[in-house]
């Protein structure tokens, strides 16, 4: 595993600063390396909904963060890569409590990225939602 | 066109007031009849993003809710549907504005609904986001 | 609706002829214009699957051939324009017979075109299937 | 690792014979073990596609095939299960050869299964092409 080209700090100023609606969710790195990420979204009320579980937009947008981050630890702090299509499917209701969107590359190409994130709880295997996408790097000159 | 099994307001207090991440959207019912929904969410600084356009997850929650909408103007309100999957294409960026979620059933089934979205601009025929996904619907007693 | 940009005879040559495994299902351009095609996959016992209805895997390449033939309407005989991603949600089985891929395009983009193609028996306004995908176009000269 | 709930033989039956467009692929069961499968799809001049690569049906179908003996692994020979959604991107051209379908279950539930399948070429530890999706269980009596 090589050094991610982003540092966590520099990651979550794009990531959370820049896009207050995902910022909300204070969302904390738990390991960035090249292709590869660990996010924690720490559970609040913020993210009930009925049935007493996690509310599916959270979970997207742990999912689309976890996929940003994995882009840009192979390309940089490149603010302006954006998501082509993701696909989620949702698993398993999620008792209230933190999430982990554990993400990685599945495609590392010159314009489009594919990767995939594993949203999970602590300690458990199984995960609670799965998400496939794709980011697209804005060209270089 | 059918009559809509769930009223705005009924909708709008399961999909808003019981799911705070997505209450924070201030999304409006414009249109509500069984099998299509009208949805728009105003724009608020909350939703920008860098390249000054509207974030993913938002369009994402606006996708799931005009989803969650369409199902429940097939069923009444059953809080207790949940999105199994969700795929979602993003297709252009918009400049900061509100958007409209305009939502209808494909296949309106016993266990399983699947409809798609379209996020547009007001007046702009041009989609900039589209989304296909399933609910799944608790069994009846 | 202005005229396609590739004639039926051409796209099946690259579709089908190119396409062996494609090429088996014998599918027929019904209609073809710009941004938009309707072609017939003729019934055939090859494409039964049990339970008295068609394949998925016959429908998925009707699919992917309805989407081949949109893009190509826009940008002319390119063989080289490769999908990039699917998503199918199959919504009826149905009866063995005809099927119907509609195809139209989202979004006509100078390296990403995104479309979405129904699959429809004849005469019947339920779709059984419903697709959306994104071609990438080899980089112009 | 338990042991499968369905033979490679009656897996192979079911899928192969049962569907004749995905009998033509020639699939070879490698591995079959409860919640995980691996499938070969020799090569044959039938799969070529211009560019000198695979045809993408036919990665769709590898896909599908997978998916489903994933699901008869957990469930035994339902012949009547089928996909509800199935998402796939396509991450890499591979040169004419046998690919590989290695598909393993993401959620063993009593009506859907969720699993997702990486297409590879042999000792190339980069996929080619990677795909998730649902099938539905008919109900038990």
């Amino acid at each position: 595993m090589r050094k991610s080209k982003i540092t966590a700090e520099e990651f979550l100023e794009l990531a959370s600063e820049g896009v207050p609606y995902v910022g909300l969710l204070g969302c904390r790195v738990e390991r960035l390396e090249r292709g590869e990420i660990d996010i924690r979204m720490p559970w609040q009320d913020l993210l009930r909904r009925p049935g007493g579980t996690v509310c599916g937009p959270a979970m997207m947008a742990l999912a689309d963060i976890a996929l940003y981050g994995v882009v840009l630890s192979l390309v940089g702090p490149l603010a302006l890569a954006v998501t082509t299509d993701l696909n989620v499917h949702f698993l398993r209701k999620p008792a209230p409590g933190d999430l982990l969107g554990r993400g990685r590359v599945i495609k590392p190409g010159r314009s489009l990225v594919v990767g995939q994130v594993s949203i999970e709880r602590e300690a458990d295997p199984h995960p609670v939602a799965h998400a496939v996408g794709t980011y697209i790097l804005p060209p270089t000159g």
